[in-house]
């Protein structure tokens, strides 16, 4: 046993350095890498993805996996070997149905669509995406056809970020959210909107950056162990359990967006510096599913820096950094216009409560070009009336409209969008469970202390990493299964109170 | 033919993508990897530099080239396809001598020690790279004993770098090198010295960075195509043919290194962003040895950026920028004192005629350890006294002793300076037949223009590659093999003027 796990850990830790190489490749295209340089980044991000891909398919592993099965039907569930060895079976059975050639192109296709979305976005021309969205449109498909007997052809590729969820599951999902969120938008909507003007002024960039890199070292993040650098679009990405990076984008002319993208990201990090280190090096270390950890990132952006207690502590110092757009503008100003809502037309600068329209529109689009009832000719146009028709509200531009989110440009359409709306039921249910734990958590954050749900959080999630599947960690640590009542019960409360 | 070209070629882009992902891996190690992310960064590096070992030295490759080189019978000399067989071959059947777990290991090691070596220098602590030093050195002796049958145990090190020379070759030159010096150091040492105290005053960080920004783009450096950070030491990356890197530090309180590295390095990154674009992937794109490396970047750097003529141009430009600092200063002044002969302890900062006593206490030094006859434990001591002996100075530190420069600290003891010396005499040796073509390009530089230099060092040895050896390079760019004539006449020229 020790001498075969032994194996296939070395075998898997090669696997992950070719992986994490890749990783790097791929931070070094959207941070600093000269335009130039895209053609042959893509094709080395297409070889290394080959190479791991090869790697990670050869029967030796099939082999050992049967072996080692049988040895861990004596072990617990939960135990790192067992687990090690059923997580690596699932991705294996995945990995070993597509052609490694195909995942090859797939990887130097998702490198060389994201540079031209960069290009494009940069000049508003959704027209130079078509060409390369329509094949990462039929890549897709592709992919999804290597698992048959699917129910809808979007089913494979959401199993890929979220295991177990379908389009079924998730059409119900977002039917009985936005049963309740409906009334909540139109209840608000008769109210007095809150007053934000304050916020759309001049903000210095690099003290905004500062100021955001205070906050999310109190919230615990490392910077030993990370850093962040400028992007397109802000992500968080891991080349090592010492090394998990975030980026995110300022906009000197408003705050908010800036900070709370930090927020965000720092809760992805967070989730992927808290894992166990034992587990390096192998597909344990990782976010468990993209609900999970966008629940992560989620809290600590919307049920952590946009409540009230936060900046009952943050707010003198906001204040102090930016003394003339604040000094006159109090507390409970500041905090209605942080949250208010309102129709609009970004995602990631969307209120809590109009949140999940942007990502059921983005859903529904995603499954109506895998299925073939949308060209992506079309897409734009279908984009700006989705948005009228759930939101009231259209794009100036196609950059602020089908081209602000990196997602369908960095290589796949079907699966990219859902978990946020899964993270943000999640993560109001695990916050709530944390509370239970904690019921100081509140209290702390008045304070600037976030180590009881810092700690709460690390020993309940994090350092599991993908040791149970989401559903499996949902029912360990709440003790029921998802379930949206904490996240309705939040937003009622908040914005019942606003 | 043109199939099993094509198979190799194949082959040869993959093992050239793993090596370029590992050179991004490095790149990112020293410019903004945080500190803890070092081992996991180490581990990687050894793995994409063990798989390129072990696809690079299969046999199929062996036959691959067996049956290539009967068809380049036929072929001239220097095509492409004999060239890159011919190439390949003089690399294979080195890599193949050397077994692949060792390969992997060196470079784990490499990575490692780079780490150590930052922190070390940062806290003038030499005990603590002793022990990685000493590995380093058992290490290099290693590999040379992969290829038995040396005169000098450095001697397949230095072939690795520079092909053809040994030992004894090199103890040839510097004798006749340093026999010209001395009597010039002693001569200058009696006249005036220059006055260079306001070169040591503040100039600001980001404007000597924006100053050397400019001279680089003029000397022809394309940002679309590469890009310049800060690090611990000033190096040129290439991770393809359209992205080639440059890195520097900055001293804020001195006018001058910054600029001159960016200059040295800029140097090399010309040669590799000329290469032949038909090459790229293949071990033909990269230049073909350090001592032609160094002759692009010591020409850049000394012969170009150094001149009088080149300040001509460039002197108001920066007394535009830094007018409190320079506006009393003449011209001459200026040039007399960024030209100034003084012994000093600094490699990289050193005059063109103190430079090689520099790279050649290095060689001996490096020479020693490999013997044996010098322990590692006394190495910070015997460069003092080696400065002292030779120099006349001693450094106040072993920040600005031993631990000034990276290499010893990157992977090798053996092979790593003697290219700076063989740079100054090829430099020299070019840019007079350079100047026999196009006799104008002094007077170019006067007016900021390099494009006739520029473009005989692209058609005369830049888009060559590693097509020809340096003595092949040598020979066919000017008529005879290697000599110092053109370097101590230049020398004279400049330093009997000043």
């Amino acid at each position: 046993m020790e001498a075969k796990l032994h194996e296939l850990k070395m075998r898997l830790i090669e696997i992950n350095d070719l992986e994490s190489a890749h990783a790097v490749l791929r931070w070094d295209q959207a941070t600093y890498m000269p335009a130039a340089g895209a053609m042959a980044r893509s094709r080395q991000m297409g070889t290394l993805g080959r190479i791991a891909h090869e790697k990670f398919t050869k029967a030796t592993i099939g082999t050992l996996l049967d072996e080692l099965e049988l040895v861990c039907e004596d072990l617990d569930y939960g135990s790192d070997e067992a687990s090690l060895v059923r997580v690596v079976r699932r991705q294996y059975d995945k990995a070993t149905k597509v052609p490694t050639e195909f995942v090859a192109k797939l990887r130097e296709h998702s490198a060389a669509s994201y540079q031209i979305w960069t290009e494009a976005r940069r000049d508003n021309d959704f027209d130079r995406v078509i060409p390369v969205l329509e094949e990462t449109v039929d890549m897709s498909r592709q992919l999804a056809n290597h698992f048959p007997g699917y129910e809808h052809i979007a089913d494979p590729l959401i199993d890929y970020r979220d295991h177990g969820m379908t389009v079924s599951t998730l059409r119900h999902l977002f039917d009985e959210l936005i049963g309740h969120l409906v009334p909540m938008v139109r209840s608000l909507e008769n109210g007095n909107p809150a007053e934000d003007e304050f916020l759309h002024q001049h903000f210095d960039e690099s003290q905004q950056l500062q100021f955001g890199e205070k906050v999310i070292k109190d919230l615990g993040y490392d910077f030993n162990r990370g850093r962040q650098d400028k992007t397109h679009h802000p992500f968080m990405t891991r080349f090592a359990g010492d090394d998990v990076r975030i980026t995110m984008r300022v906009n000197p002319e408003r705050f908010g967006p800036a900070l709370f993208s930090q927020t965000h990201e720092c809760g992805h990090a967070l989730y992927e510096l808290g894992i166990a280190r034992g587990y390096d090096g192998t597909p344990l270390a990782r976010g468990t599913s993209a609900g999970v950890h966008e629940s992560q990132a989620r809290m600590w952006e919307n049920l952590v820096s946009r409540s009230y207690p936060f900046w009952e502590h943050y707010y003198p110092i906001l204040q102090d950094i930016f003394p003339t757009q604040l000094r006159s503008i109090t507390l409970s100003k500041f905090y209605n216009a942080i949250n208010k809502v309102e129709a609009s037309c970004i995602r990631t600068g969307a209120d809590e409560v109009t949140y999940n329209f942007h990502t059921l529109i983005r859903f529904k689009l995603e499954l109506q070009m895998l299925e073939g009832t949308l060209a992506v000719k079309d897409l734009a146009e279908a984009w700006h009336s989705s948005y009228e028709s759930n939101l009231g509200v259209r794009a100036d531009s196609d950059r602020d409209g089908v081209l602000q989110d990196v997602h369908w440009f960095a290589g796949s359409v079907g699966g990219a969008f859902q978990g946020y709306t899964l993270g943000n039921i999640l993560g109001a249910q695990f916050f709530e469970a944390a509370r239970k734990a904690h019921p100081e958590i509140s209290q702390d954050m008045r304070v600037g202390s976030f180590d009881n749900l810092h700690g709460w959080l690390k020993h309940n999630i994090y350092r599991h990493g993908s040791k149970f599947t989401a559903s499996e960690l949902v029912e360990r640590v709440t003790g029921s299964q998802m379930t949206i009542g904490p996240y309705i019960k939040y937003l009622k409360a908040k914005y019942g109170e606003l």
